[in-house]
């Protein structure tokens, strides 16, 4: 018998659709097979790779520097949509969405060059907790699917990330956690502007938007950075319904999956109720569009890794 | 003695540089050695990976379905720029330059599925040959830059286009013939929907530009699709000059090459009097922004595939 490549897994439905599923798009003599350019899996990040709860990662990154913009200025403290944000205020935050997030997130880093930036993210993911669990916010990655991309990987699929939070705070950790290059990383992003600075020609990013990478616009996104439709796509909200249709649609074998959080004891249970980014048509229609529902509580033998 | 990896590359200045780059940053013991993630290398597409002259590929390949067009919409005809195009009226073309060549092959192709275009493309470029050459354009790609491409993935670098052509125009045949991966490639490129058609959720394009990658756009959509800045970079105009002078502003071995047309004798001889594309700026300053020039006549051992 061969070994188990997916050991953070538990037995049971989701394990094997996924085992069922590889096994026969590498099969070279089976009808399912797929090239390996055709391997193309797309995963979510917030709350399918790492955790979302309370808030999005993306909202506390920002929040430290909003604090810190606010010592200058104090007048922001007053001005929407930044009262909201320095004072917790989750009524308003949930009616921002994610996008609201975004937007605060864009203006607090705007001006930065993109070295900058990086520097920044990496400083900051390396010296800030999760606020209730107490961990740094790379911690609370999960294991069982850090295994799942580096198994894909094995079988010759390409592994991406698309997600509607930061497309350069995702890079700043994709490389080292998940094994997905910066090239691999599709989310949301802002303009820049290309200018000489000390440092030379480089680009400094802009308080505008240019993308806001959730809902119709991840399928949008995957056709302008990678060019191919996935075969295997993973979220866990109504965000992320349209990238696993857009996967379901495509001829030959396909897998759309997509994270119950119903686990309050391992890490949190929520869908509908987390007004910021709710499941609730993806759950209520997931057998009729053909999507595979996991249930982290029976799928995952363990969520993140042991305290060290 | 080993064997020489560039056969198609001369003996000369440009061959020197680029071997010795390539020994400096995969030597692991030396000062400029660089991780293979490091290891990014862009190239322009439209004259330094395939001939662009008389025009570029993209009007020819925007000009085919025109005609159709105006066939069942004959006011086309009177209408600009369309009229230009169809006429072949070179003082208006050079005068709409390459984004304008760009947003009639847009405005040609909306209402095309991802999948249909694809087909499109791939039928076009199988079926069509150059207007003058009388080969299929994929054979009129140059020999020595595939080679450097292959060269450089075997020393650990990821390779990319990055073309102010159309994005999707470019992956129909820059995995086979360039070995660079659909997701590897960064182009122009216009908004598409998001919709379900008979077969099923997928993008239609419409004719509304997205992104015209050219000057100053190539370094932003490096950052956007790559998220590092390259450490080499290969352009032939000023339209790529952004491009170079970003690659050259980062910290440690850098190395920018300017491919200049000058060999009228096995493919075609032209500078600042290429209107759609000139190359002027590039190489009036060339040793002063610390470009390297190519002279294709010097460098090449051969430029095309000998005709079958």
């Amino acid at each position: 018998m061969t070994q188990d490549p997916l050991p953070l897994w538990r037995p049971g439905p989701t394990k094997d659709l996924i085992l069922d599923f590889v096994g026969r798009v590498t099969d070279p003599g089976g009808a399912d097979f797929l090239a390996p350019a055709e391997r193309i899996a797309t995963f979510d990040n917030d709350g399918t790779l790492w955790c979302e709860q309370p808030l999005q990662v993306q909202f506390f990154f920002a929040h430290g520097r909003l604090e810190e913009m606010a010592r200058q200025d104090p007048g922001l403290k007053e001005r929407q949509p930044y009262k909201a944000f320095l004072e917790h205020d989750m009524k308003a935050i949930a009616a921002a969405g994610k996008k609201g997030f975004f937007e605060v997130a864009a203006a607090t880093h705007a001006g930065m060059t993109e070295d900058e930036f990086d520097q920044h993210a990496r400083e900051w993911l390396a010296s800030t907790r999760h606020p209730t669990l107490g961990r740094p916010f790379t911690d609370l990655i999960y294991r069982p699917q850090v295994q799942l991309l580096g198994y894909l990987r094995d079988n010759g699929f390409r592994t991406f990330v698309v997600s509607g939070g930061g497309i350069d705070l995702i890079r700043a950790f994709a490389e080292e956690h998940y094994g997905v290059p910066r090239n691999q990383v599709v989310g949301s992003s802002v303009r820049t502007r290309f200018e000489e600075t000390a440092a030379g020609w480089g680009l400094t990013k802009l308080a505008e938007l240019n993308s806001f990478d959730d809902r119709e616009v991840k399928p949008q996104n995957i056709n302008l950075h990678i060019g191919r439709r996935p075969v295997l796509a993973f979220g866990n909200s109504d965000g992320d319904l349209a990238m696993l249709r857009y996967a379901l649609s495509g001829s030959g074998p396909r897998l759309a999956l997509l994270l119950h959080h119903d686990d309050a004891e391992r890490e949190f249970a929520y869908d509908r109720d987390f007004k910021v980014s709710p499941l609730a048509e993806a759950l209520d229609h997931a057998a009729e569009y053909g999507v595979h529902v996991v249930s982290m509580r029976q799928a995952w033998a363990t969520v993140f890794d042991p305290v060290a």
